[in-house]
């Protein structure tokens, strides 16, 4: 989609070349097939777009937007105070802007909006909890300077978290299996809630290939009914077919084979 | 506020005794003097109620509520599907819910809106790093068990972690001082956003009181303006000195001497 609106509405400001947390937002608009500019990977000078949008020592930037702490960040066009472009920041906050702007915030009512909100910040918490395995001790430095830590973490995530996590969302799409037939977490049709879920199970997949085929049958509506189902969706199978997703390499998911069931 | 109303629209359930997470939630009712009841406090049976609306095995409540992960939640009278009580949870969801409902989540357009959130997420997750200093490895294992990993994740928390963010939120001050006078994070009135900052910094001049007062000219409108402004709003004020107000003890923030600046 990304490339064939000459003026999309939406413009993704992520780092080039990895998936990242961009991806809950790339996911959501591929799924809507919603025009859209990746920055950071749509020239050679992206990456430094995206810098300049963090303003990192800035108090606003030239529209009157605040800084943002981090990637992702998403502007749009004409949407800010007196139709300059907005820039908001914080993935579950630009999720529900999207989930608003698209209809994939459930059917308009208070209920299924925040159900939608509160099952993606619970996906997006164990997407950080995944990434904590390889820097349990510090962010800013080298996974094999907390290498040991990383071990007893992912040991701890491998047995309790990854558990916890997919048992509940089990149970969301088994209550809801009526209406979402075990596709949809919230109502009968897709919401940003599935599109971060499934790809934090995506993502769980690559980092720890093992322990999600160990796990495979605990899960049947998440794993036999959810995931496959999302990744056959016309929309996505197409994305995921095109050089637009990218490969997951050493950013918010990794594949350590040692920090994996052995 | 929370006992002066027989039956108020707003429940937050929530364990009993701590602040913790729940803290978030009592502060913006608070700050808007909002009538709600705080269940786990409520009564000597509160911590059972909050354990059944958990609801940790079942795939719905009896209001057709889907699961929640974790306290805290709200319920809300009224306001789910048919008139039922609606059920939400995740801190962040709770905040944007009632930002809209009690006119705290900016002047009402899409920009302050969403400013609102990404800053009260950003002031999340530099609590939900406090909280992983004294659990680096394993969140349902003792301190104790990972006090080693605890001394690290600490020394890079303090050194690396509150600094940026103390920074950045200091830079969001600035940036909006015109109209905010450094009270406010975004526009000219209080917010949910600087409710959970206030409570963020409040936590950590409990958990690390020696690295806080180290730093606390660093910051002059965070912790010079901001701080103590929202500590001297009278709805605030009246309520840090109730005994609604809980004492932090063993939950989210934690003060062990060793992991404080030495």
């Amino acid at each position: 989609m990304s490339q064939q609106s000459s003026t999309p509405t939406y413009e993704l400001l992520y780092w080039p070349t990895i998936p990242g947390r961009g991806e809950y937002i790339r996911l959501i608009l591929e799924a809507t097939q919603t025009p859209y500019t990746d920055i950071g990977n749509a020239s050679s000078t992206g990456g430094k777009e995206v810098m300049a949008a963090l303003s990192s020592d800035k108090t606003h930037d030239e529209h009157g937007n605040p800084p943002a702490f981090a990637p992702p960040m998403l502007r749009i066009k004409n949407a800010g105070p007196n139709g300059a472009p907005l820039l908001i920041y914080q993935t579950p906050s630009i999720l529900s802007y999207l989930g608003g702007k698209l209809g994939v915030a459930g059917d308009g009512s208070d209920a299924e909006k925040h159900w939608v909100l509160s099952h993606a910040l619970t996906a997006l918490d164990l997407s950080n909890e995944a990434h904590d395995t390889h820097h349990p001790v510090a962010v800013m430095q080298y996974y094999e300077d907390q290498k040991e830590e990383a071990l007893k973490k992912s040991k701890d995530f491998r047995e309790s978290r990854i558990t916890k996590f997919f048992g509940f969302f089990e149970r969301v799409l088994k209550g809801n299996e009526e209406k979402g037939k075990g596709k949809y977490l919230v109502g009968d049709k897709l919401s940003y809630a599935d599109t971060t879920l499934w790809q934090v199970v995506d993502g769980l997949k690559f980092a720890f290939p093992k322990e999600l085929a160990a796990r495979e049958t605990d899960f049947p509506l998440l794993m036999g009914t959810f995931y496959p189902a999302l990744k056959d969706m016309d929309s996505i199978k197409a994305y995921l077919g095109s050089d637009r997703r990218l490969q997951y390499s050493n950013g918010l998911f990794r594949h350590y084979p040692e920090l994996d069931r052995q």
